[in-house]
Order: structure tokens, then C-alpha cells, then sequence
């Protein structure tokens, strides 16, 4: 490699200064913050620590980088889950949290300008301000900057109604490696000039370019919602129950999770005021939400589906929120599940997808795959069903202590992405590859694939200066 | 450039014979529909026309192409509107249309897999038998073809709601420029692995590669309909009318269309058995359409709406569709539009956006410019006003003559391109760049955006063998 491993000499500190002004210098004393991911999986060495307040002051520090053969690693709210805001050693870590100016919210064309730090939360309110709905909504969106949630093209909740990030984005500012400035924060619904260069960067985690600024789309704000909770006895009910609930609804849709139930138990024992949603105990639960605007008789709507999925003995017994407590209460089950998890004990985390119809069989091949290798484990599947997006996440066998999977997560983990393979899934469905993947993506793709990667990545950033190590890196000729 | 202008040579025509064998070969007297775009202002010469039947032909003639640096000009249903798909002169124009196969649709995944040469109406097809919804409608969804609409990312009617094609595909199979075959065909709702490559190739118009499969996304069939026409007395008040209209009815609108008074006039002069759809004559007309689910009480929503913007004073009348002959009524004005300006005289068309608040100060100006150019020239605006999408379109002076606006129409072009400049528009909405706005596109974007589409166009088709003189011309160093 030929990049620098910089460190903070008086030169550097200096050059930056000169950039941002001192308050632009994160000092020693206040970096920890920026060093760790927040889980304690990967800390990094930054040469350097700037926080710049302006796409200018972005453009000048990348420059001065590229000059100088300087890697950068750009950062929004360090909430990331795979390492990729991580610096490796030697970079600069450059945060984009003082940029966070809400340039315009436009309720008639429904779009937001925004800069890169503002806070996920802050987008919501700013649209709810204008009687908007920003839909992305994540369990980090009070810390996660939205430079961020575009740069991981994050997911969530209620994708199935309104997309991931990537549809909710119509133009953007990115600063590339060169320091030059790219333009694109076009306000358009449709644009047909040309290759749509934003979508390389949304996802793109910050290897191409760093996003400094965003026009968001919003939509009409939701004014009725429905929240229910299912008991059901098998998966293939619950995608049958998903397919009963979009029909009947044509689409109303925003959320369709589901929960098996020793999720539900794990929340039920270590969460304080979590009550079980129904009255008897069913293998496996689905939390739906719907929502509509002020006209719809969402609640009409509902019963109507139920009684349907109950004679069709689609789902065995339901209920319907009949306050928004209740509707929080449900909500605050699923929210619970990491908690409750991590209290629990430590354990193989698998963020993966598959074809929807596919749920069924993938979860049983994977139950079979990880209790063949480590008897007695507990599988803990949850998540976004309706995307085809499983949170499969395996825990200890009961009782058998807090570390006791540790030395089983590798060969597990290998386990459960070879399932997924057969099933043409993806091993990372919402949390991108950061660090963390690297090699198992690489693994997977195709050498075609790879290779367009690696040319783009060349293309773009030739020394390879823009969060080095991270999603994918390409092969160099001084290897 | 050092692409070889090839001929119908025997050894050229042997080579690509015995790829597709026989039925592969267009013969010369077959031709004539391939050569010229549908309107006639484009005919292409290419050396051969040659049309595969499967991934692996396209793919030999893809290599056999690139060995022999011979350009090639992919087309669908030859319904492109700016020439893209007609080739410059000899290039192998390499037809889709015998790939026509449909080879899954899943109704509990919503997703279909198709060959590039399936038409637009086939997929919608396949998706209704399923129950489902392949939302994107456009004027020749009869013969174009589904590889050609991702291409060239077509909109439509239903964008508002759904999106642009680019939201409605999730995997791609691609022949690259080398002849490799790319197998980006998953069927996943989520996948973060790394760049979105298939992006690239959307709305890339066959620069890059040629689409040959697609898993496209499906919804749930729209159960109830209900179609509306409002008379209004301005464009601003139609953009207050889609805001009520959207928080109405919660996102149901699943199309906003508008119409000047005058396209209604031409409509209802020439088009047989078109009528007036209210009592009264206004100003501008808009004509929406609600979808959803079967529990939806839409008439009682549409007429809740209409209470309110009457009283507003935004609407001055409207009309709910009693029944399905009365909505195809309306739906036939504003489809009818195009011909009624054909059989009036010949004009300057324009496929522009704006950001959707943007509209009535861009229709004001550009009617400013263009009867300051051509005093009596009647602008003629209608479209997918819910998308900022404008069809803006110029005729003669009343009485001047078919060709009255001939001389002009360059100067009109570019002074409404100029208007659209001063919005931060688009000059190209949904129709595409192709070779008719080649040089206007050029002009307008940014040093960094041309040379970043340069540098991708560079690193996938470094010999520029793809649909050469369209979209995108790299500078040449031999140039």
C-alpha cells in the first residue's frame, strides 16, 4: 500500500487547523467517543480526529489528504454495526457531526436539503413539523446521522412500504477523493440525464466519497395506524398471513415483523413491564402495522383481516391496539429483543435475507445447520419478514454461561452464511460490510462482480485514500 | 475512434450465424422496423441485425464483437423516444425481442423473472394472474419491451406512487462490454453487499452493458379504483389540490395528472367521441386516480376530498367516475393528447422536471420566453404533475400551418431548456438522453458530473463498443 500512516505530528495538526479553525481539532482527551464502535467490537488508531463544519472546509481537508497521501476515514454517528466508521490505524477520522443544518423542508414538493450530521431523529421531526413523514426509522435513529444512514443505505422498520434509504434519496453533495465537489442535490422526482452516479455512494460506506450534504424524500404523514399482534403456529403461516394482509389492505401496510417465541420469553423474563400480547403462548408472532390517512377505517380494515386469517386458520388468535399505549407496548416487544438478548447471554449475530416465500425453509435449514454443531443452542429468530430480512441470531444452550458460544461464533457464522447461500440470500441484509464481512463477501461474489467492484473502487479513488479496509478493497500491484 | 465500421461481409454474417444460427439473422427485407425510430426522425444503417435467443448468444456475440472491435446497438421494442436505440451506422444492432420468456412469478415474494424481451403488457399480465400489480404504465407498454424500460428507467402514470422503473427492479443479468455475463439476479428486498452495481445499468440506455434477465418487483393488486376530474383555476391551485389530495387520502393517489385547458380544446376537436368531463369550461384540469385494498372506502374518501376543496376554493367543480367506462372516459383525454397535437400540426415537444412546487413559476416563465420568441405560438402543458414531470409542448400560431414552427423550434428548445436551467430542472424527465440531447445534456452538468460519467462509461467500455454516440461520448484521444 502506498497511503501514509499519518500521525498527529504539529504539521498535520497545524494543516487541519488552518482548515476548520481549532474547534475542528477533536482534542485527545475528548476522542474516545469517536474510537470505539459502541459495542466494543473494533476500536481504531486515527492519526487525527476533525469534526469540519462546512462542505468547504470537507473539500479542503480531502484535498489536502489526496495531496498528501493521507486515508481517510469519515464518520457520522458511530453507530454502524459492522466496523466501517472504524478508522483501521493511521487515518484520519473525520466526523461529520457538526454539520447539521436542516436547509429546507418543502411540505408541497415533499423534500428535505439537510447536512450530513443532522441526526436521524431531527429529519423525522423536521418533516412531522411540516406534516410530513420522513419513513426510515431505525432503533440508533436518535444518535445515527443521516451522511451515515445513506452511506450504509440503512433499512428498518418500514421498508416494506416505503424502501430503504435508497429510494428515499433524490440527490446528494459528495465531496470525492480528488477534493473536488460534486453537485447533485437535485429536488426531481425524475431525472433521466445520464447514469444516476448517487446511487454508487448510497451504500457506498463511505469508500467513494464522503456525503456531505441530502435531498430527502418525504411523504404524506400517516394519520391513522393500526397496530396488531398474531399467534400463529408455524412460518409458512406467517408468509401466508403477510400475502392475506397485503391483499386485503392493497398495501397499507408499513411494517410486518415477526418474533419466534423464545424471543418473546427472553423479553418477557429480562425486560421490566413486558407482558405477553396474547392470552395463551403460540410458536411464533407477527406484528403488523398499518397506516393510512385520515379517511381510512383502518380498525374496519382489520377486524375484517383477522376474521378472515382466523376462518382460514391462517393465525390462531389475535389482538388489536386499541390505544396507542397498547400499540407502544406491542412495538416496545419487538424493540426489546437486542436487550434482552444481550442480557441473556453472549451470542452469533446474523443480519441475512432471503426471497420472502424462502423464510420457512431457510429457517429450518439453519436451526438444523447450528444445533448439529453446537447441541442444545438456542436459535433466536426475529425481524423485518415482510423484506425477507431475518435477524437470525443464535444464543448458548441454556444454562451453559455467558462466553459459552464464543468459541463456536466463527464456525457458526460460516454455518448459517452457507444456508444462505443455498438459498441465494444475502449475508448482509441491512448492515452492510464494514470490517466486519470483508472476506465473506468477497468470498461469495462472483469474480465478475468482484471485478467490477474493485474498477469502480479504482475509478473513483485510485490510491485508495477513502476508508481503506472497509467494504471492498482492491487487489494492488505491491501486494 | 478506433471502431471498426463493420458490413454485412459473409464472414461476418457466418460468424453470427453460427452463434444464433439462421433464425438469428435478420434478413434485409425484415429490417425495416428495427432501422427507424417510430416517429421517422431517426434511421440507423447498421451492418447486420441480429437477434439471439438466449443470454449465452448475446453473450458470444458480445465477445465476438469485442475480439473484432465492432459496435453494438442494443434495442427492445424499438418505442424509444430520442433515438437511443437506433444505430449510427455500422454497428451490429442486436434486437432482444426473441428473449421473451417469463419464467417465474412468485405472488407470495412478489417478484417475476423475466427474459429482456418480454413486453411491458406481457409482465403486467403475468403479475395481475397472480393477483398482483406490475405498477409501471406507459403509452407502448404493448410493444416495448421490459429490457428497454429498464435501460432507459421509464416512468409513467403510476410514478407517483410506485416509483420509476429504477424502484421496481431487484436483480439484473447483464452481458458486459467484455462478453462476461454479470448474474446480479436476486430476488431480495434488502442486500448490502457492496456497490449497487445494477444501478449503473439502469437508465444506462445500453452503454455499459446489455440488460439480457430481470427479477422485477411486484405489489398487491389494487383492489377498488376511483377516478376523478377537478376543474381549477391555476396551476398554483392544482399544486395545492395534489397537497390536499395527498393528505387526504394517506399516499392512496396512485396518479396526478394535469391538462391545460387548450390540450383539452385539441383533444376534444379532433379525437372522436370525446366529451367534456364537467359542465363548465376552466382554466386547468387535473385527473387523479385513487387505488387500494378492498376494505378501502374510496368513494366515501374521494367525496370527503372534493367537500373540502370546494370549500377551499381550491377546485372549482369536479366529477367522480360513476363506473369503469366512465374512468376510461376521462383516462382517454389525457392519453389522447399526443394524437390530437399530431393531427393539429407539427410542434417543439419537451419531457422536462421541476421540483413539484416549482411547476405554475416554471409554466409561467416558460410561456414568457417561448411567445417572446414566437409572438401567437401556443404552449401546450399537460403531465405527471405529481412528479414535477411536465410535458411541455409548443404549437404554431393558430391558422400558421403544419410546418409554421419548423424554423424554430431549435430556439424554442433551447430557451425553454434555458427556463428549465433557471428551476434546477431536468432536461430529460423520463424520456432519456439517447443522441437527441446528447450535446444539451453535455452543456448543462457539471465538469466533475461528465467527467465522473466519463470515467465509468471509460472503466466498463473501454473501447466504447456499446451503443456508441448515445448517452454518454468520452473524449478520445485521437479525437
Amino acid at each position: 500500500m502506498s497511503i501514509d500512516h499519518a500521525h498527529a505530528t504539529a504539521a498535520l495538526v497545524d494543516a487541519m487547523a488552518s482548515i476548520t479553525g481549532p474547534r475542528g481539532i477533536v482534542p485527545a482527551e475528548d476522542q474516545a467517543p469517536y474510537l470505539t464502535e459502541w459495542r466494543k467490537r473494533w476500536t481504531g488508531t486515527p492519526a487525527l480526529v476533525v469534526s469540519p463544519a462546512s462542505t468547504q472546509e470537507v473539500a479542503a481537508i480531502v484535498t489536502y489528504c489526496a495531496k498528501n497521501r493521507i486515508a481517510i476515514t469519515p464518520q457520522g454517528g458511530n453507530t454502524g454495526l459492522v466496523g466501517g466508521q472504524i478508522p483501521l490505524g493511521g487515518e484520519i477520522l473525520l466526523s461529520l457531526s457538526r454539520m447539521r443544518t436542516i436547509h429546507e423542508v418543502s411540505g408541497l414538493s415533499k423534500t428535505m436539503l439537510v447536512d450530513a450530521g443532522v441526526t436521524l431523529s431531527a429529519v423525522q421531526d423536521a418533516a412531522a413539523a411540516e406534516n410530513c413523514l420522513f419513513p426510515l426509522s431505525i432503533g440508533s435513529e436518535g444518535s445515527c446521522q443521516i451522511g451515515g444512514v445513506i452511506s450504509t443505505n440503512a433499512g428498518g422498520v418500514n421498508v416494506l412500504r416505503y424502501g430503504n434509504t435508497r429510494e428515499l434519496v433524490m440527490g446528494l453533495e459528495v465531496v470525492l477523493p480528488s477534493g473536488e465537489i460534486w453537485n447533485g442535490l437535485n429536488a426531481l422526482r425524475k431525472n433521466n440525464t445520464g447514469y444516476d452516479l448517487k446511487q454508487l455512494f448510497i451504500g457506498g460506506e463511505g469508500t467513494l466519497g464522503i456525503v456531505t450534504r441530502a435531498v430527502l424524500k418525504l411523504y404524506p404523514q400517516a394519520e391513522e395506524k393500526l397496530t396488531l399482534v398474531a399467534g400463529l403456529q408455524t412460518p409458512e403461516a406467517v408468509i401466508d398471513f403477510l400475502s392475506l394482509t397485503q391483499q386485503a389492505t392493497g398495501g397499507l401496510v408499513s411494517s410486518f415483523e415477526f418474533m419466534a417465541r423464545p424471543c418473546l420469553e427472553l423479553v418477557l423474563n429480562t425486560i421490566p413491564g413486558a407482558r405477553d400480547p396474547l392470552a395463551a403462548a403460540y410458536p411464533i408472532y407477527a406484528l403488523v402495522e398499518l397506516s393510512a390517512g385520515k379517511g381510512t377505517n383502518l380498525t374496519a380494515m382489520g377486524e375484517h383481516l383477522l376474521t378472515d386469517a382466523l376462518e382460514k386458520s391462517v393465525i390462531t388468535d389475535a389482538a388489536i391496539a386499541q390505544n396507542d399505549r397498547q400499540a407502544s407496548d406491542f412495538w416496545h416487544l419487538r424493540h426489546s429483543i437486542s436487550e434482552a438478548m444481550n442480557h441473556e447471554a453472549k451470542g452469533a449475530r446474523h443480519d441475512v435475507s432471503v426471497p420472502v416465500h424462502q423464510i420457512p425453509a431457510f429457517l429450518a435449514a439453519a436451526d438444523r445447520a447450528v444445533t448439529a454443531l453446537v447441541p442444545g443452542a438456542r436459535p433466536i429468530a426475529f425481524g423485518h419478514v415482510g423484506d425477507g430480512n431475518v435477524h437470525y441470531d443464535v444464543l448458548p444452550p441454556a444454562g451453559a454461561g455467558d462466553d459459552a458460544l464464543d468459541p463456536h461464533v466463527p464456525t457458526i457464522e460460516n454455518a448459517v452464511y452457507d444456508v444462505i447461500d443455498e438459498f441465494n440470500g444475502s449475508i448482509s441484509a441491512e448492515h452492510g460490510i464494514g470490517q466486519h464481512k470483508l472476506d465473506k463477501m468477497a468470498a461469495r461474489k462472483s469474480p465478475v462482480e468482484m471485478a467490477m467492484m474493485h474498477a469502480i473502487k479504482r475509478t473513483f479513488d485510485p490510491a485508495g485514500l477513502l476508508n481503506p479496509g472497509k467494504l471492498v478493497v482492491p487487489p494492488t500491484d505491491d501486494h
